[in-house]
């Protein structure tokens, strides 16, 4: 039984990841913090945990967990404070699984591009895993902290992959086009997720400026050997959970739908949430799961990939449950199948 | 062409009233105020009005807007700001409708009781006529100052207005479950309006204790000559726009369900925008329009009746733009058909 | 091990029962059937089952699922339907929980005046337990066939038992007034479950004549001791998933809410899928599992019950598998929790 | 007055034309032909025009209509039923605004090719106007036959005038990213508009073969001057109304974005409906509109325009009376501002 705690207990990412801890038969919650007034139960901010998790949150105290036999830490606090408090825990030998953006970016230098301030805890960022299992699974076991991936790049970057691995498209010009559901946005009211103001629209946002962008060129850089250049659009969809991605690639020779799906089912004969499908897949038909939903089409010489995830699950919490069932040597399906 | 004024310009209220009236050819909007910082165009707040309105926001100024020939002025103001603001147009002889709450009950020790503060605008709050047309519209052409009706107090009175006035329901214990979208509460973001907490939901709120309570209870004491006793609760359906108002009353005698629908198609022949309808009608059907649909059934001996309305338009702009033709002498579907 | 059949399966109710009956540590589903023309993969129907479970739909059959050493069999069929394939099982000594409406009735009269045409299973008729397990569950362990309840009854009855088991209130004139998402109408497309017609809409429908307004009198008639009589209203609201029901009774000595709360909580202590809370509750917080929550006011001297369950996991697959559980013998939070 | 009739009154299209020609001051509905058995009163099909349009749906008789007085006919008919019928309204010197794709594709090869089956009035289709005002808007008056365009080309073809009138960007590999709401799929229910089924969900279909390509394609072309060559994706998104296009070209020189919003300022000057907007626009913006909102972005060189709708009144029933309006030497804001 692993004895885990959860950093920031009271946004949507903290919520579906107890729900899958609760059903994990190797993993117990023994804290969740936040930075709540007094230390309400649970409940109280989750009513749907009523009955089920009865625990106070409390404010973050590196050594107290620890008191607590803390072995592992899953981080939902916002980027810059989630550095903060998680490399507390680094040093102490807890190993991390973080769900903000802190740890993704290798390069320091993009970190403070795109996220406007910079990196204080190089160290740790040095070895950090980049958190999608299917790509960087192989160095999970050893890992003592995994960035947990972003939600829209994980449709793009598996979308993806098995192109550019075997440099089958031009790497430069690839168009993402993401349409997503209004949970990402997070639990914060604003006008934008307002529900008379999201509800029955559809709009672009931080169009070629989102932040998931890096992310995306990173892994995919990777995979290829080589840069690869993304253009990304993200859209708000009057929906509660779902990514669905569109990607438009110039192939480097001609290619038949057959034989793309064979090359993707190849590529993840391994991958038990990887799902190469012939349909047309929807967002609903990986709903409340950890699988990607992946198929492809030939359309005028250009290859279109259709990927799709619960943003919640795949796209952050199930991954994340993923992730440390590699990094505890436990079957990788356990409580997400 | 009246000139028109709206206070408080940045809700949905607002808009919708601006809409309708930008289609009324009787009705000229010269100034809409806002407490927003500097004078920003109108369509910056609103985007749905580019091209349609060149208006700059601006702020209230009772001089001003006297100076400008503004003849008529819609309160769209929350609760005490309003009368603040209405009460010194209307002591410079301007023609106003609130769309607030302030002079909706007659007795200031209800207002008191049910918004947590004294009236301080106790002379005009004396003259207001009560802007449900169907019932006080012969008071309105003298009117200077008509009270816009909450949404939902308008399904209740205009669903149980004929049984009250022939005396042929018992006056107390009267039900009525009410389930409204959420453009009802308002354009400032708020946990329960968010739209991952409110969609894919149902939930009850303030039962037994929303201020539309008294309003209902004060219309209908009017039409029945006696008091009358309302149970309310009000629901947040996950929907732009709508009211549906399900009203279980107890007869006095038994009655048959076309007997309840000639006596309703008789109390309202003269009213152009209530349908008393044979089908059970749905919020759909009203949509947009300045309708309200009711129906009638008789299950177990207890009278079931059903009504419903865009809770923006009918609930308040629409009927405010009805209140306005009558206080003006207008054909009262003017801009509303 | 138990060894399964589900009956049925291209709806939504057999779609959740398969991702339960996955997770359950003692039960193996080794047969889906249908009418479905050929033995399409299960996966075609429910793409959402891609990877997970490798079946194809089969005829109905009883001999041959006897065969596959079948003991325990889920229905899924229409009403009708259902007693006729599942009386072949029956005879056979396999167990049934039905999910149908065929053996809710005890009285065949009431089933041929509410479902239009007469029972011709009554010996099973006879020996079924109605399905709501903190109500009928020691009847259990030894049942061959449980009628699991309809959606809307469990959060009627399970709402009403406290106040009707101890005559708090009057047994006649109570009211019950519920909210459902569409996927409770089922997977057959029709005019009023078309996106565009019942989307941003909310409409009553059968009032005063919905079918499951008899199991509701039935059952809390047991647990009073003495007839009860329900006006039941259902509206279709604009969600997937979710009912919201309003009860309002009279009782027969003053009530506090702090007395009533007491009251079922101490009627519920052993019952681990109830949840008497304080706040009020919505849909969202019950939504993907067994639980129902339960809340009440008092207004006006009216008690108003407010009860909330997902309609297709506590209104029908969930709570069939928590009747699965009790009827092995299993704990009933088994796969549920 | 002109004196109207609408063919196919059932659907959504027809309905929203009928509530935009009640406002018309120059258009009088005199007939509505359907091929409902009987001849019900419109409002038992659209309850929402009860008390608006006392009509009686009536088959289809082109000489009774002539008798009637109809100079102008609105086909809201399938393919293919529509050139059966408005054929026999040509012949007789009716005027006729076609709302299906009978009369789109000048080529009837390609209406062959995209509609499976051969075309059968050559004849008006070589006198057709394609129904954009906004590029053909100068032949109307004098048009006997306008074709009403689809709902997605019009933002693909007024999001890319500018860009190719100038032959500012490459012909080929334009990428058109279309998300739609529900209404857009008709009003005849299938599984995939099933609201259980499309809701929370997102999808493409018709992956590189929907009908609306050739349109696209052949409008561009005659504003460019040489083929243009769309890979077109349409997404299915939980909401009623609205298009949002997401548009990728790859321009010929570098350009900024303010540049871009000139460019498109310039070429729209005259058009009242088109709004070049600085923002990034949403569907909603535009809902109950005739407006399309266009802006643009410049992301690693190429040019991503986004445009939006709403599907049934720009795309379909709105711009179907701004063609009328052209057609009749009317204002073309008439009845749409």
């Amino acid at each position: 039984m692993v004895k885990i705690a959860i950093l920031g207990g009271t946004g949507y990412t903290a919520l579906e990841l107890i729900k899958i801890l609760l059903r994990h038969p190797a993993a117990e919650i023994v804290a969740v913090t936040s930075r709540q007034e007094g230390t309400p139960l649970i409940a109280e901010t989750h009513p749907s945990l009523t009955k089920r998790l009865d625990l106070r949150l409390e404010p973050f105290d590196a050594d107290r967990l620890l008191a607590r036999g803390v072995q592992c830490a899953f981080g939902c606090l916002p980027h810059g404070a989630s550095m903060s408090a998680l490399s507390q825990l680094l040093e102490r030998g807890v190993r991390v699984i973080d769900l903000s953006a802190d740890y993704r970016l290798r390069d320091p230098n993009l970190y403070a591009q795109w996220y406007g301030e910079s990196h204080h805890d190089l160290v740790n960022l040095a070895q950090a895993v980049y958190g999608v299992p299917e790509i960087y699974g192989d160095e999970m076991p050893t890992a003592q902290l995994i960035a947990n991936p972003g939600c829209y790049p994980q449709t793009a970057i598996l979308g993806l992959a098995p192109l550019v691995a075997g440099k089958h498209i031009e790497p430069t010009g690839i168009i993402v086009d993401s349409k997503s559901g209004v949970s990402g946005a997070g639990r914060t009211p604003k006008l934008n997720t307002h529900f008379p103001e999201c509800n029955e629209n559809v709009a672009a946002y931080n169009v070629g400026q989102h932040r998931h962008t890096p992310e995306m060129e990173q892994a995919l850089g990777d995979v290829a050997g080589e840069p690869v250049e993304i253009i990304f659009t993200p859209h708000l969809i009057p929906m509660d959970r779902g990514i669905f991605t569109t990607i438009y690639a110039q192939p480097r020779r001609t290619f038949s739908e057959s034989e793309l799906l064979e090359l993707y089912r190849t590529y993840y004969a391994q991958a038990p949430f990887v799902r190469v499908v012939k349909h047309l897949p929807g967002t609903k038909d990986t709903w409340g799961s950890n699988f990607v939903d992946i198929t492809l089409r030939v359309v005028r010489g250009r290859i279109v990939v259709l990927a799709c995830e619960d943003n919640l699950i795949r796209g952050a919490s199930g991954v994340a449950v993923q992730n440390f069932n590699r990094m505890f040597g436990l079957d990788e399906k356990t409580a997400l199948w």
